[in-house]
């Protein structure tokens, strides 16, 4: 073969999104750190303009953005239908995207409806899955604010605003990750938004990418019912050789950016909501794992306990995540699409030869 | 850049399903020559394990598939809404893809069973677009049998079984193009078949990608149409320096292997359903495209008449392509599974670097 299998640590294309050169994670240029403290529509407009907006066009960006989040009666009409399935919410989150750009006339909308659309159809999912009627986007309210009134029932103050945009911004995008690589492919091909980013979510369904935080938060639940320490839980784990989920990461060896601001949300957040005990074992976990390994939690680590704190399922996690790296993926296409060559590598055959083949 | 743009040329796996080394079309090392006489599912079932089956096997293999051809009822009520919507039969493809795998307890669906309900379903999709009454499956019938009879109404004669049965073995696969690619990037993170799949049809959407016979036969009736000369046709064209559809191939120099067989079907199928005038059309356009430029006709120019003498409606085309390709689809993320390694490129930063936000 010419290249390393599964492309890994292969450069396919060049990008003006993000960055984690040097272990610092960069969009445009910003270091997430700071961009952590933005609003989330700024950080939007910054991956898919390359620079922040104006106090003006920051205003006409989120006003038409929430515009935008209302759907279609039809699609709630199918929607009711296929989120009831007992089926994996990434499954029904497919479905979901794809519905989108199914009904109507919706072949060439844009990217700022699409996003806008996708929270409200997420939204959407989590009610109908609880068996809670559907809340109606409030104009007055910014996009993460209606997001998170569409999902929890009342308006969030500006506290929990804040802390949740955040968790948006820091998980908005992150290079050629599997999905955005997918995403890349499919739009490569000229496939309209709503292909690419029913590809991505695909990709993003399968447990090598997506998946980690609901593990995580399995492995908490597991640990507080079973009322062991975390250290005798992670020797126990060891001698089963499983896996413990939530730490390492490929390209932050000293730990990942997103999870040191990521455990101060969820240090705050956790007593706030009764949620205090998980938070402590999260702790005591992870100074164990820093101790026995060297290794510090990941992006997955904190996220966890932060979508518990919000009263969501572990079984929904995955869909939060891709919530957040929705504003990622339209960026990445709308990249592929500006400079687009078709993404079409070889194979090389290695299996027999010179068969032949009768007519029995 | 590490690699050139779009991985063009680039070797990024080995494979055992198929080849075109040598301009030579082989499946599983059999010239696609000798397997255009074969049936449907002898060549599934060699895609997929790569060796030919034995007799029993094909008889065992084929009630299996033919049994899994019935749709739950919940998804035929979903696809009654969803095919009806004026949207690209693509779109709906899409859709329906991953509502396959969306509906009841499907998650750990097989290939056999996916294949078989992917059938059934672009067949379905085809009757509620057309407002025609569903087609049950007829167990005597052979997998291609009843896609003919569930499309059409009536229930094939042998010849047309076979011609059929050949234009879907011509393109079941084809090495790493961009839909392949596609599903192997998203089984890598171990996601189901049909996200797979969804992705895969996704990335044929594309006009890049797929779309190609149906731009084929708007040319052939415009031809037919305007009661313009082939030659001259060709040569307007260039005058709008517009592109004649359905020729030359990036690595058939001298002539698409699966052009060679489709020609004979076209030209036994066009006067049998009154569609002579078309195949005259493209014979002349064929010769003087190969006298003025030396391109010959590919895989794209003949299943374009094919399918209009099967009484499709061009807008469809693409989606009978995703039915053949669907076997190639499977076969490639089996493949991917077995020896699977995340596919996870990198990217190379060009944008901006040290900038910084403040709050305003």
């Amino acid at each position: 073969m010419d290249y390393p299998k599964g492309l890994a640590g292969v450069v396919v294309d060049q990008t003006k999104i993000s960055s984690t050169a040097g272990a610092h994670l960069t969009y445009a240029g910003y270091p997430i750190e700071e961009l952590s403290e933005a609003s989330f529509e700024e950080v939007v407009f910054l991956l898919w303009h390359t620079r922040l907006p104006s106090e003006q066009e920051l205003r006409d960006f989120r006003a038409d953005l929430v515009s935008k989040m209302i759907l279609p009666a039809e699609t709630i009409r199918l929607l009711l239908y296929i989120a009831k399935e007992p089926q994996h919410p990434m499954s029904i989150l497919r479905t979901t995207t794809s519905l989108l750009g199914t009904t109507n006339d919706v072949e060439h909308d844009e990217p700022p409806k699409i996003l806008a659309k996708m929270l409200t159809a997420i939204a959407a999912i989590l009610r109908i899955k609880d068996n809670e009627t559907l809340i109606d986007v409030d104009p007055n309210l910014s996009v993460v604010e209606n997001f998170l009134y569409m999902i929890r029932g009342e308006r969030p103050d500006a506290k929990l605003t804040k802390m949740f945009s955040s968790v948006m911004i820091l998980q908005a995008d992150h290079e050629f990750n599997a999905s955005t690589f997918t995403a890349r492919v499919v739009a490569s091909t000229f496939a309209d938004y709503y292909s690419c980013l029913t590809a991505a979510v695909s990709a993003l369904k399968g447990p090598l990418h997506g998946g980690a935080n609901e593990r995580v938060f399995e492995m908490i639940e597991d640990i507080e019912k079973k009322q062991i320490k975390p250290k005798d839980y992670v020797e126990l784990q060891l001698k089963k050789k499983r896996k413990i989920m939530g730490f390492g990461h490929r390209i932050y060896k000293n730990g990942d950016p997103r999870a040191f601001i990521l455990e101060k949300i969820a240090a705050e957040l956790a007593p706030q909501t009764g949620n205090e005990r998980y938070f402590k074992i999260q702790q005591e976990l992870a100074e164990y794992m820093l101790e026995r390994f060297g290794l510090h939690p990941n992006v997955d680590y904190y996220t966890a306990l932060i979508y518990h704190c919000l009263g969501l399922d572990k079984s929904v996690f995955t869909m939060i995540f891709a919530t957040c790296r929705t504003a990622g993926w339209l960026a990445h296409i709308m990249e592929q699409r500006q400079e687009n060559c078709l993404i079409r590598p070889n194979s090389e055959y290695v299996g027999p030869t010179d068969r032949h083949y009768t007519k029995k």
